[in-house]
């Protein structure tokens, strides 16, 4: 198969490159039917038996090939919408002519998910061209709203179980590791974000005429947001915040201690050279903790110099960073609980959620994964049990019910969301070929 | 004398008009000078010994007509300088001509401050026409900054103190009280306005993939000032802020029940409709105590929805009004004293400062003054230990050492600083009657 691979690279780089020039920005609603109908008929020319299906938002291109009912099952997921991109924001090719220069293809959509996705087909392709059958039943399910916060997938999957059962989601999303080692990613942190606000008065008022009068709202927020938290990095306070974290296993701390960590250029990297923590340390704050975050707070007077007034409102706006088996909305019930107590005056409003999802490491699924990419790139990869970020992933792993695994195929500069997105002609390939190897070796 | 001033009603108004019709912009620097010599040239028609002494900014027009040096010596301050304003702002009728409508005398600095420095004016003028001498020493001090926060006042009466000797100053300055009552304003809050701010990253971060990395500043400074204060509204934490703060003798606290309160009014005023104090609290907490008040907090994204960021920097604006006993420089320094205990990477700024005064209610030239001010008005005035808010009259009671009381003269609705700026024409005479009975009662 690899050396099928490297004879048809220009033929499989030339099916991306029809794809990247089909335009699909789901925020604008700019070719998006024409994006679904094109790929439907390129996975049925591979031998996949594809179609569209509605949501109440961009279709689904649906595909399976199924060697019989009873095998074991691959979903693999992507997405087939792009970021809008235009030529004046900064790009030096125009953003839909896939250009290739230095090893790599720079296109809209190249990276974030259109190259990666194309991999998943072009390793189906070469599997059944060499083969003439997959070991496995293999599912695809491409959405074409991802880049729009992905609105209709939850109730797309609750709707869809049964088409879409499986024994393994697998995903090629997201950059490699920086380090340029290829990655496994098990898991992601969940989201609740809120916003608190309080007005005590209907206008400012004079902090000498009024000051002692009128309560600070700005001062009822803080004394509630101390109360949520046992000093600046401390506890959080909120009762019932921790009931369903669970500690990281030993064995899980060991895995933690070994992954790739340079605290000199993780401090660089977040603008705060101060940090000083160890490989264990980070990854386990990062991926087995959840915050309580102040993303902003605002009241009254921010301009220059001085204004003596009492603010009538005040306003912060949080997220919390949900682990594995937590809930937003149990979080969410034991904030306002905790607000109605400290401080019944304050208002919450929610704002978004999303839930936790993790896979375990030593799932034996997990381990055919990881073990099929160290066999396609040649050196183990580097296995995060989770993102510090939140991604639908819970979808997967709470209303299918089964693992879930991303292998992310692209470079780790491969500026999608920005201009001049690219993806590295071998990272295209080496997807092509990661593909191959994890649905043999699964398939044994 | 009373009779006199009913018969040149229209001599003296033609005296205020002449005034009103010569800008003095203070901070546009439009027709300073002008204003200052032709003050100078009434006083002298008057009878007035005056002239123009340089500041570092605008000149001060300072008089005496001296009994003999040995007299008792009252010292009337007040300012020749006005606020800008331009007919498109909402004028009636052009704001530098000053115009009869209702009873009212409509012109910038009508009420603030030319119609009331005119009153003491005319008022010697009426003294001296009809007695030929005044019984006590009397000194002019007309500022042409005080628009501008009298910037160089304090140095100025530093550098004059001699010149400036006197036994009680008087001010006239703002309106009655809002029932329509004379009043008698004994002191004001003195003030600190600081910025603290603190910087943790360079930039802001991503909260999912730093969240638990780096540290929050705007929750640093939510510990730092909850540490401030014990709860919402509770006592202030800052080590050893109330050492000099006096409690109200009980003859102060029965005399702060008697003032003219109606706590319904006083909520819909503030915007603040569950506002709950009987008088004796309200006043307490306004004119004893000192506040701790948060005039601003901006941090991170304040903008519509969501955006999922750990702030780079917070900053938060506060003034504490400060009571008589407190100084501003020692308590920025027990201000400072407590950041660096609680949180040692927290910058602190100081914006401004004025210390505050006051003057005993049951000192004997209060109580002259009190009653003057009730033979004028014909109806005892509301008697204020202080104000709320804060105004440099501490340059006469803490650089002179000497009483100093406020008796206002302008109506309650004499829209100073805005457009339609007036005083009653009954004001305007009011109070030249009210500075006879007052130098006639202090002279005897």
């Amino acid at each position: 198969m690899e050396k099928l691979i490297d004879e048809r690279r220009e033929i499989y780089l030339e099916q991306l490159f029809t794809l990247l020039r089909q335009k699909s920005i789901s925020a604008q609603n700019i070719g998006i039917l024409e994006t679904a109908t094109m790929l439907r008929g390129m996975m049925e020319d591979i031998g996949i038996n594809a179609r569209l299906i509605e949501t109440d938002g961009h279709p689904v291109v649906y595909g399976e090939v199924i060697r019989h009912p009873g095998a074991f099952t691959l979903l693999i997921y992507g997405h087939y919408d792009v970021q809008p991109a235009e030529l004046a924001d900064g790009w030096n090719s125009p953003p839909f002519e896939p250009t290739i220069r230095d090893g790599r293809i720079y296109c809209r959509g190249a990276g974030d998910n259109k190259g990666q996705l194309m991999a998943q087909l072009m390793a189906v392709k070469t599997y059944l061209d060499v083969r003439h059958s997959l070991p496995i039943n293999v599912k695809f399910m491409f959405e074409g709203e991802e880049e729009s916060g992905s609105p209709n997938l939850a109730v797309f999957v609750e709707q869809h179980k049964e088409l879409l059962a499986c024994d393994l989601v697998y995903t090629s999303d997201g950059p490699l590791h920086e380090t340029g080692l290829p990655m496994v990613v098990l898991g992601v942190r969940g989201m609740l974000y809120v916003e608190l606000s309080c007005q005590t008065s209907k206008w400012d008022n004079h902090s000498g005429n009024k000051g002692n009068i009128v309560p600070n709202p700005a001062m009822r927020l803080i004394q509630l947001l101390a109360s949520m938290r046992d000093g600046e990095d401390g506890r959080v306070l909120i009762d019932g915040f921790y009931d369903n974290v669970q500690e990281p296993t030993e064995a899980e701390r060991a895995h933690l201690r070994q992954l790739p960590y340079d605290n000199a250029q993780a401090g660089r990297q977040a603008g705060y050279e101060e940090l000083d923590m160890d490989a264990e340390t980070y990854y386990r704050r990062l991926m087995y903790e959840p915050t309580l975050n102040i993303c902003g707070f605002s009241s009254g007077y921010s301009g220059e110099g001085s204004k003596t007034i009492i603010p009538a409102k005040a306003t912060v706006k949080m997220d919390m960073r949900l682990v594995a088996g937590q809930d937003p909305d149990d979080i969410y019930q034991k904030l306002c609980a905790h607000v109605a107590r400290h401080a019944p005056g304050v208002e919450v409003r929610h704002l978004g959620d999303m839930k936790p999802s993790r896979t375990p490491v030593h799932h034996p699924l997990v381990q055919q994964v990881i073990a099929a990419v160290e066999s396609a790139y040649r050196q183990p990869p580097v296995v995060a049990p989770a993102l510090g970020g939140s991604l639908p992933d819970y979808v997967w792993t709470q209303i299918l019910g089964v693992p879930s695994v991303l292998v992310p195929y692209a470079n780790s500069d491969e500026a999608n969301h920005s201009p001049n997105e690219n993806i590295g002609v071998e990272n295209f390939v080496n997807g092509i070929r990661c593909a191959c190897h994890v649905i043999d070796r699964i398939g044994r």
